[in-house]
């Protein structure tokens, strides 16, 4: 089908064809977008590193700067970019504010710079008269390039301008002059700037909070901290911060805190009626007590939820809530903006529903309606509400189900006034849309980790996750499991299944999280046929024996100070797999500076395996020609490895992964210290 | 250094973030720019396949279209789009016009095909209550499609919608027409596209001549066409013109045909002064007889050039022009138009220099001088005056040493009236410069084909050139030899380097070119320790017997033939290379519908080669459980390949190549003629 259609006006590429365009064309800038209009990520301390080409004709000298501007700042900074190979030019700044920065680039011709390396090639052989005819050249370059300096090096560049002029009279002085490094260095200050080729466009890059980089996570239900039988509390939950805050954990993260709903309230095991006492899903957000900005009565007060949160930070943990944009028929929406909703042809509003299911407990706000500016201030207000009760970490719920262009609104007021603030998107759906949230500005993302179990798989997802543009937008979090996913790896491997899966999250990802206890405690009873836990908490109390001695919490404190401890393991751009011979191994590396971080995960939970590791020296970052001990963070064994092959062997029924520190030194064998 | 500066205003990327904003983002078009604003390249008669990710929130069907504009139209058409896979979708359209052509994207929500689903899911589930709420909820979506349809499919749609809100009182009729596919697919005619999301802009593609795509270049001096100890003529370049028709080629490229400076002029293999008689280089343009407009007398007059075009074009052959923008101190120019050269201290225009070496010839222009506006209209009008004469190719000599900005001008301008034009850019530079003339709009470049010798580096080098984003704005022309050029493995490969590089360049390329009779002759002495002819042709007059029987002419006539008769060769985006056992062979193939070409080279001039080929059939795009017959065009030998490894010999001393053509047929092995 083709059919003449009238459509708005679109940007044109404009071609640079009038005389007044650069001779200098900048290209290929990086970071910089691929497609869309996004910002790239860094964390509060980083460096930018900014490359671009900066391509001109002929063999002209060329230079280049990096404009940048750190957030709310009305003046552009510059850096100078300094050459690589093949036209490629490179600068960096230092990121030490939190927001949205801008940065470009540009390039032009250094004039004295380019007059300086002919002159350097014909002194050899030129004859006098050539000579004081170059040289006057130069000073003629060289006067344009004082008219664009400031004063004092204005005045030391026209004097010397002058010297090479009068090159007639004095030669000797004009030709020392004119070889002069330290005019060289001062003239390279002031090139023509002001005819520079420019970046098609300015880059955003948002700066965010270390721990949006480096986070442990662990997820529990305050409900199902109380007593035997009773319903938990804010104030029943101290203890299980503390437990958490003890294992190492960043960031502890509660499943709504809001009243819930009563009609069409889920019972045990997502039964379609509850019975009596069943304390309903805490995802059906709103009931006669208050919406998205009240607390649950059964959970404590809103004071009581400041103590906790008072409580963390005492403990060096941030809180993080979950933000669930939907409503239950009783939230105080439905009543007092029935205009927010979808509705059915009778009137009624339209309940959630995947035909034939039917959810009848939940009613999605239509991020469409008539009243949408409204529907999106209040939604946003809701984020705003707990930032101002001192929570900037959150989790959100289904981010994928609402409106796109709602997400930009609403992260970009958040941020403006809390450019602290941390969203994860839980958004386990089509990979597209996912990488759309993070460019729309979620801080970190869920990702298919849950369900990427063979060396095959993990290579190839991670792959894509560190070494594509996807690295410049997008931050992982594994989550080994959720309340609303117990794989199926999880549910038949056993505790070297949980211990593998424990490793692999901690150190493939710098951010990671776990649902605990059922995770600590290896909960896998999973609903018949699905990847659903049976008896799940959503639905009802629990009451954990987190003090098991079977628990895992041993294994994951070790890991929280390993991660804690090595550098390396706080980002994810480093990472470089190696080379094994046997399937059943995975190995991998993770290297910032000196610090060096080699894993090796035994993925079969049954058998033991071994074989041979190939390691990459140059991936790794070890020079060539040592050799270097790796210490086991987990069984505190040292090894001394000498060449690329090295054997490995792990059992599953004791611990099935190698995490290994790398100490080398280049000098001599004396300074490996065995005994430290 | 980091100082505060001022600077013009950039364009901020624009976040979609307010309730205006469509739902569906439209990411990654393909072909699209990755870096700088450049036009893709297409030839007349291809389709231009588009494809984009359409991403939306939830799980509404979405829709998308391509508009595009052909050249000097204002109304846009339209073009929808189907889905692949992850949010990808795909459409074509016809190229049928020369010029510049813009598209762009756009993708939506397809309310109607999303209801239909729905409904669909839970027909068979659904109480008759539901059921009804459903139609009634289908009548309202179909309503506002049926406003955006014009009469008459307005009226039906309206029709429709009323049965489907009727559906109370006639449940049955109602259901039926909610599931009738003609409505759905009437109705997804008109979905909401003024909500639609858009590419971030339109993009641009050239749409040039097929023989911009696909050509065999011919390059000759004119003046050597002449009896012994005469200047040839255009009037006796008329054989060397059947010749090269003869032989098959499409292009006949003679170097610059003005009259040539006296000043300064080089003598004999490039010797600072010119004996008496010496002819001069035709790159020093310009003398009392004119400049870059004008015919150099002793070639004969304007209308004897002329008559050369016109035999050409009897003999279905184009002739190239080589421009270079270039002045001998003699050109009218440097008398009329001082103000477009350099100037040294005393006043005297600067000559060319690449310290120490000085070019008292050459005058090279100052694209940037006060005038630049008229020097750059006037080059232009150097093309535009010969494009008047019947020339359309252009040759352009070292395009890379003048201003970008010009170039986009001189070829917008250019191809404004002549879209039929052709530039091959003759810049041997850095790669990103010669990337940036194709990007600037020249339709052909040389390449670095002539210093890729081994397996590895042309394995490398071709697939930079025909599977990035380089194949979308550069068209290599390879040529072994130039007159600037005799590369070491022509100097001392004897006949079978000569041979051997012909099949690759012919085969490897679908544009390809050398330089005569020079290369059938096998001229292979060169200036001691230089990759440059002994007795250049540039600096005197050759007569060249071109009837010597060791001539390569009867392979360039068969290569030539063969490039003609399979379509496969017309293009490069088909090229795979295929692994062999021996690194002295190389084997790639092309294919183009069921036509396929294997290409088999033995590297090495002076020993018989053999080895196994690893043919990929997904590769070369032959069915799988299919044996094949492989025709070798140069021998006319056929094998019967079975399988994916098949043995190869080739002996430098006859043949150092096959050019396999691959017949196959699924069905029945009585469909291979062995004697066909």
């Amino acid at each position: 089908m083709s059919s003449v259609v009238k459509r708005p006006a679109v940007v044109v590429p404009s071609h640079a064809a009038s005389a007044a365009a650069s001779r200098v064309f900048v290209e290929h800038v990086s970071p910089g977008l691929t497609a869309g209009a996004y910002a790239v990520k860094r964390v509060l301390g980083d460096e930018l590193r900014v490359e671009a080409d900066l391509i001109c004709d002929g063999h002209d000298v060329v230079t280049g700067r990096v404009l940048y501007r750190s957030p709310g700042a009305s003046a552009w900074c510059e850096v100078r970019m300094q050459p690589l190979v093949n036209d490629r030019f490179v600068a960096s700044f230092a990121l030490d504010q939190l927001g949205v920065w801008e940065y470009s680039v540009e390039g032009c011709v250094d004039a004295f710079a380019t007059w300086r390396r002919s002159f350097d090639r014909r002194r050899e052989s030129a004859t006098d008269e050539d000579l004081i005819a170059n040289l006057r050249q130069g000073a003629s370059v060289l006067a344009a390039t004082a008219n664009r300096a400031p004063d004092p090096d204005r005045t030391r560049l026209h004097a010397a301008a002058q010297v090479l002029d009068d090159a007639e009279r004095r030669p000797r002085e004009a030709a020392h002059t004119g070889a002069d490094a330290a005019l060289l260095q001062l003239a390279s200050q002031y090139p023509a700037f002001e005819q520079a080729g420019r970046s098609a466009r300015a880059f955003e890059l948002v700066v965010e909070p270390r721990l949006a980089g480096f986070s442990a996570w662990y997820e529990f239900f305050p409900r199902s901290t109380g007593s035997a039988g009773e319903h938990g509390t804010f104030r029943t939950s101290f203890a299980r911060l503390q437990y958490a805050a003890d294992m190492g954990f960043d960031i502890v993260y509660l499943p709504p805190i809001h009243p819930i709903g009563r009609s069409f309230r889920k019972g045990r095991n997502n039964a379609p009626a509850a019975e009596a006492g069943d304390p309903g899903s805490p995802w059906a957000i709103g009931a006669a007590e208050g919406g998205h900005m009240s607390v649950h009565p059964e959970l404590g007060t809103l004071d009581d939820f400041r103590a906790f949160v008072a409580r963390a930070r005492e403990l060096g943990v941030s809180v993080a809530l979950d933000i669930a944009l939907q409503a239950s028929p009783d939230h105080p929406y439905v009543r007092e903006h029935p205009e927010w909703f979808a509705k059915r042809p009778d009137g009624s509003i339209q309940y959630a529903e995947n035909p034939p299911k039917k959810y009848q407990d939940i009613y999605p706000f239509d991020f469409e309606c008539a009243t949408a500016p409204e529907l999106w201030q209040e939604l946003t207000s809701v984020f705003l509400f707990w930032a101002e009760q001192g929570v900037t970490v959150f989790r959100v719920d289904n981010p994928h189900t609402k409106s796109l262009p709602f997400w930009a609104y609403c992260i970009h007021e958040l941020k403006q006034r809390h450019p602290d603030a941390i969203l994860l998107a839980e958004a386990f759906t089509r990979p597209k849309l996912m990488y759309a949230l993070a460019k729309l500005g979620f801080s970190q993302s869920y990702t298919y980790f849950t369900w990427r179990n063979t060396k095959h798989e993990l290579t190839t997802y991670l792959t894509e996750l560190t070494k594509t543009d996807v690295a410049e937008f997008f931050r992982p979090n594994f989550w080994p499991n959720t309340p609303d996913i117990l794989p199926e790896h999880l549910q038949y491997g056993g505790r070297a299944a949980f211990m593998a899966r424990l490793v692999l999250a901690a150190t493939l990802s710098s951010n990671y999280g776990i649902y605990g206890p059922a995770f600590e405690l290896m909960e896998h009873v999973a609903r018949a046929g699905a990847e659903e836990y049976l008896d799940n908490e959503k639905y009802e109390i629990k009451h954990w024996d987190v003090a098991r001695p079977d628990s895992l919490r041993p294994l994951i404190t070790q890991l929280n100070r390993i991660r804690r401890e090595n550098p390396c393991l706080h980002e994810n751009r480093s990472l470089e797999f190696h080379p094994t011979d046997n399937d059943a191994l995975i190995c991998y590396s993770k290297h910032r500076g000196s610090n060096i971080v080699i894993t090796v995960v035994n993925l079969d939970p049954h058998h033991r395996q071994s074989g041979w590791l190939e390691l990459d020296r140059t991936k790794l970052g070890i020079p060539a020609g040592t050799s270097y001990q790796v210490h086991d963070q987990l069984s505190q064994a040292r090894y001394l490895w000498g060449d690329s092959r090295n054997y490995v062997e792990l059992d599953p029924a004791g611990m099935p992964a190698h995490v290994f520190v790398v100490r080398y030194r280049v000098r001599s064998e004396a300074d490996f210290d065995y005994f430290a």
